[in-house]
């Protein structure tokens, strides 16, 4: 990879590794909210999606400034690319973790999780925030290895959000509906967040060893 | 736009043409195994899933081909990325059938909609089935014009799913929590349907506008 083109990817890296731990935080603090039911915080968390939005469109913006004036060659423009699509994926956690705010903003005072699920639904936030934890990791310190390695916390993921739909859908279920619409479709958004946590993962995996080329 | 980029790009919308029409295939079907509790037409839907992913790397490859071989301008640039990002939308749609299909392979033979519900997501299968005519439309004919009106549709989608949930989160909502979870979980892959469909929308806008340059 040409110099120059290294050190203006190495600003794009650097944006990401700010959205990255935008994401977390935000999605760090909605968990918090849903569990504490927290009206104040989970508004603080719908705000945090606007400036992950406008840290999209600085990647974004990057990205195509690179392309256009460097002209890459093939390897530098599958790198360039990888970049555009982790911002993608991390954009969409950022919504993701908006969900779940607006999810605790919708019930409040009611907690949006029941007390049931509650031990579930703490597992899956500390299973996100480690996996948000990874990324940023991965990036900030041109990590392959630990990008690699998100497929297994996703795993956990799912085995947790497989265990959710069985508590839910037992015949001992103590509560109503709502209760469990409420369960089945943040534990939709915490599966997707996972999903796309591992897609940034591949991205980041090119987009280092790209670097390190 | 330089003519050689320009027959190029042509080539790159003949292949999202295709894929946009495999996509409204896939819901279609979907949608119908879903109303009908159809094993075997839900099954295929899953089949064709992995086709539109094989659809999706050809028109990346396409893109990334033009990029790297025509070392696009700023504008033909940002026509080629705008390609790229409605092939992505059009393949989480893809999935989205398929998710709708893996719900009613998942409680066959019971159907996944509960009668109660069956005029909604009827209803919902109809705007889902013009947004990915519309798309189909406006890539094939170049067509700007249809791809902007793509938005007043998706407000009748997020209309039904509105009503789809107070429907289950009535009092008087007679059945239990299975069906209720099915009903959230199909509302939402609708949704996001919808939503990436609008999406495509604005990538095809772009696209077309490119193109008549």
């Amino acid at each position: 990879m040409r110099q120059d083109f290294h050190d203006e990817l190495a600003r794009v890296s650097s944006s990401l590794v700010t959205m990255a731990k935008a994401v977390r935080e935000a999605m760090r603090q909605a968990s918090a909210a849903l569990l504490a039911a927290d009206h104040t915080l989970a508004q603080q968390v719908t705000v945090r999606d606007a400036e992950i939005d406008v840290l999209y469109r600085v990647v974004d913006d990057r990205v195509f400034d690179l392309i256009a004036r460097r002209q890459p060659v093939a390897d530098e423009l599958r790198v360039a690319l990888s970049a555009l699509q982790a911002a993608a994926d991390l954009e969409r956690m950022g919504d993701l973790a908006a969900h779940v705010a607006r999810a605790t903003l919708r019930r409040h005072p009611v907690p949006a999780v029941a007390p049931e699920l509650t031990v579930m639904f703490r597992a899956m936030s500390t299973v996100a925030d480690e996996l948000a934890g990874k990324i940023v990791a991965a990036l900030a310190d041109g990590d392959a290895e630990v990008a690699g390695r998100l497929d297994s916390d996703d795993d956990a993921m799912d085995q947790l959000h497989s265990e959710l739909f069985k508590v839910m859908l037992s015949s001992e279920w103590p509560l109503g509906v709502e209760a469990a619409v409420d369960g089945a479709l943040l534990g939709r958004y915490y599966e997707r967040f996972a999903d796309h946590a591992v897609n940034v993962g591949h991205h980041v995996m090119l987009l280092v060893v790209g670097k390190t080329d």
